[in-house]
């Protein structure tokens, strides 16, 4: 068995949500619960992942507080799954990854599935990066304070 | 040796971001890209990985054309890895995934790392999801637009 590198220990932020996160099966289950998918079946037919290796992954969700049980909605004896607050929080993650793979991973043309406004049914602006008084900031404007070593 | 699920058929641009990115490793060289590392021992160093891993993540970054390799800034032999356009392109995934580790994976008063604006030493506003018309939207205010099935 491959042992998992764990960055739980890290001070910094990047590091901490990877280790939260857990792998890739992880994020795109986040990605379904963020679509509606509540039920095994669901992530199971969604995904095309190994019943095994989702309900590890289920678990680790749900041990991390970024997933929660609840009972079935149409009250069988289902489980289901849905988003914490701190699962929710997810939304600019799953959103950043969205936007960057609309502009990079597909040819011009090439069909993708759209994130849309519910309401008004069009596209969303792309994330920007805000300084506290509102400039649009690249990456060259930031800088990483880190922590003195002990 | 493990046989990597491949994501890059599918039609959501997340699951395409996920595959184009690789693994957390690659991820991780992309975030100390960004804080400044250009060599390959200045990455080593901050992650602690295996060589023997660290120069499989390079090549694929650069495969994946989010590195490029270019001659060392001091004019010696080393090789040096910038990101590209597209690993810039980057910057709001990094700074969405430390903004919900700041926020989740810290007790309080922990320390960790700092992302702030360079010209004036202060935090980063929060990412936010925007329509197109401006208005702050929540995972419940957008649907996803699927591509019909085959």
């Amino acid at each position: 068995m491959v042992k998992r590198t764990r960055f739980d220990a890290s001070d910094c932020p990047v590091a901490r949500s990877v280790d939260a996160i857990g792998d890739w099966w992880s994020l795109l289950i986040v990605r379904d619960a963020f679509d509606g998918s509540r039920r095994f079946g669901e992530f199971q037919r969604s995904l095309g992942v190994a019943k095994n290796i989702l309900t590890a992954r289920l678990r680790g969700l749900v041990a991390g507080g970024v997933l929660e049980t609840v009972p079935a909605s149409d009250g069988s004896a289902y489980r289901e799954y849905v988003l914490t607050p701190k699962g929710e929080a997810l939304f600019p993650v799953i959103v950043a990854l969205r936007q960057w793979g609309e502009a990079n991973s597909f040819a011009p043309g090439e069909p993708h599935s759209e994130l849309v406004d519910r309401s008004q049914g069009r596209r969303l602006r792309p994330l920007t990066v805000l300084a506290e008084d509102g400039r649009a900031l690249g990456p060259a404007d930031t800088v990483v304070h880190k922590l003195p070593a002990d």
